[in-house]
């Protein structure tokens, strides 16, 4: 997909402003042309910003859990050659988007220069984080990422990125560390989903039963959370094994008199039978099913684990679409699922209110943040 | 993955009746062990049964259309190339799936052996059509497939298949055609769940704007004419080219009144900005936009063409989990989106009468069973 040195470089007689930006960023994309900058194989992330774009100086990434779970198994958890595999995709794509799992993550920065026409109401000196994904942002690497220890999807580094038009960036709280709000906001979707769908889902006594499949990592437990205050009457928290039950029932619910989850149980998430026999016999089968583990193959398991009429929300990026759709046919499942969208009003804020009013759920990322990934064998995200 | 001849074969020693039959086909599962039939890579397709499932005695099988459109490319439309794939897929997986797109079809048959404690109500001499995938259906092939062309995904054939406890087949109808009635049913759920959403959504008077994208196929006139009569106030139409945009402005509603569509669009879903803006002219943009174009890539359009606050019901075997997740966070599109489910109750009732009720509908389908697929670029499903 490398321009050869033959071919000119597209896009490299057009000085920014020359052409009108999109606020999509479609002025952004080399390759394919016409596509969506989420859906190209290359983007032009030259520094120089058009008007309606805000350029940012990076401080830190943060890998989606799918995407270092696939580079670091990849890899073997050499940091060298993760290092070197991280450069390669940014060098070669003009944005952090790993090619296997699509997926991308978010950066914070401070902002560098606000062009006049952007409307995300930025100004040079804010702190900032992204709430769109890497995989659609113009991202240059400067510092070689000398400072990644390559054991965790914080990645400390140097370079810069590019903001659209309709792109989504946050403040970073004063009140909370910036490793921490990174943290929360890059999953904060899962919990305003799960939030709304809690909402609006009866259930018995209009209160639902709610599985929450990967509850004791960081989409899961503030989506647990969120399901609690959401009105969920039984909170079912899935974990794969008896170390993450321990760190799961550890946690107390805001209220000091539930814990994070009513009931704990331990599953393996792929295998749909021992799953959604352990959800039964928990309270279930859910109303509402949350996935929040990036392993493949949990779609049967999560259908099989909710009742008929229910909802199953997929946060994980390795959630296959055909095995969702042929596996509810396959087992005549009327359930309706959802794809877990990362953008809902309001969701950063919603994430962040959680972690400061939530002692457990804060209690799990701070444990999650210092942890290392050799440690997380299947582990959620 | 095949099992080496040094191995003894998985289950061979085991006489059906020996271990209790799962009504979701588990006894079947051969490798990996533990995951459901659709999971698995390979089912075994003995044709003794167990006492709660069915064999049949195949006649027909439809392939769904994203896998017959992927083996007839990676095949050049070479028919002996095609049948000495389908034929290798079967004998190698006991099953229909396609490995690079996961999805399989459906068959019709005359039931052959029904177990005493089937739950179907199936009698031996039962003309039916299976609801459940090809992909989780134990299926053996026996004549080498010599009448198929290999021209279009109908392929008639001797075999048998099983169908467990839990799979879901209905009775062929007597007044319609069997060709006609198989093609119907295995895009049944989507008219089916395009009803449901449509009516449970709001809109300009209670009366959705419905976008169809590839409307003049199979599935997309089905879900056209659901939408209408769920209550939809706008039903436009979407097709790749003039050829389909005739035939979808051919197709009159049941009322005589309406087109099938109110409006016809000629875009490429591929696009994102020329569908979204060719929607937005004729009336959008969508509260519900119907995906039934099996092309890869469609997702970004399909999002940028709904409202804020609408939904988009994917039903293309060709969806990208990842780009319809990252897609609409990528804009900032708070937007619900389903995984089309292929199953909900009623769903080949609804989609029966819809073909007698709507002969604009049966006319669509008349024709895509005649037509060759060398003709059909870029068609929808």
């Amino acid at each position: 997909m490398a321009v050869t040195g033959s071919q000119p470089a597209p896009h490299d007689d057009r000085a920014p402003g020359s052409l009108p930006a999109s606020p999509l960023g479609l002025h952004r994309v080399l390759e394919p042309s016409g596509v969506l900058p989420q859906a190209a194989w290359r983007l032009d992330a030259r520094p120089a910003i058009w008007p309606n774009e805000v350029r940012v100086a990076v401080e830190r990434l943060n890998l989606d859990a799918a995407s270092f779970r696939q580079l670091h198994e990849a890899h073997d958890g050499n940091p060298d050659k993760l290092r070197a595999a991280v450069l390669e995709i940014i060098a070669t794509r003009g944005k952090m988007q790993n090619p296997v799992t699509g997926s991308g993550g978010m950066l914070t920065g401070v902002v560098d220069q606000a062009g006049p026409d952007s409307p995300l109401g930025l100004a040079a000196g804010d702190r900032i984080a992204t709430l769109v994904s890497l995989s659609l942002t113009p991202l240059v690497i400067s510092d070689g990422l000398a400072r990644w220890d390559g054991r965790s999807e914080q990645v400390p580094c140097e370079g810069h990125a590019i903001l659209f038009g309709r792109s989504i960036a946050a403040m970073l709280p004063d009140d909370l560390p910036a490793e921490l709000a990174l943290a929360v906001m890059d999953v904060c979707g899962a919990p305003a989903l799960t939030h709304r769908v809690v909402a609006a889902t009866g259930g018995a006594d209009g209160q639902p039963v709610v599985a929450i499949i990967g509850a004791a990592g960081k989409s899961g437990s503030l989506s647990a959370a969120a399901a609690r205050k959401a009105g969920a009457g039984l909170v079912i928290g899935v974990v794969p094994h008896e170390a993450e039950a321990k760190i799961l029932s550890a946690a107390v619910a805001a209220d000091g008199e539930h814990g994070l989850a009513d009931e704990i149980v331990i599953a393996d998430a792929r295998d749909p039978v021992g799953l959604s026999s352990a959800i039964a016999s928990a309270g279930g089968p859910a109303d509402v099913t949350v996935v929040c583990v990036d392993v493949p193959g949990c779609e049967g398991g999560a259908i099989l684990s909710t009742a008929q009429g229910g909802t199953v929300i997929f946060f994980s990026m390795a959630t296959s679409f055909t095995a969702a759709a042929l596996g509810a046919e396959g087992v005549a499942a009327d359930v309706t699922m959802l794809v877990g969208n990362g953008y809902v009003p309001g969701h950063a804020q919603l994430a962040l209110d959680l972690i400061r009013t939530e002692p457990g759920v804060r209690g799990i990322f701070q444990r999650r943040l210092t942890e290392h990934p050799e440690l997380r064998t299947c582990r959620p995200d």
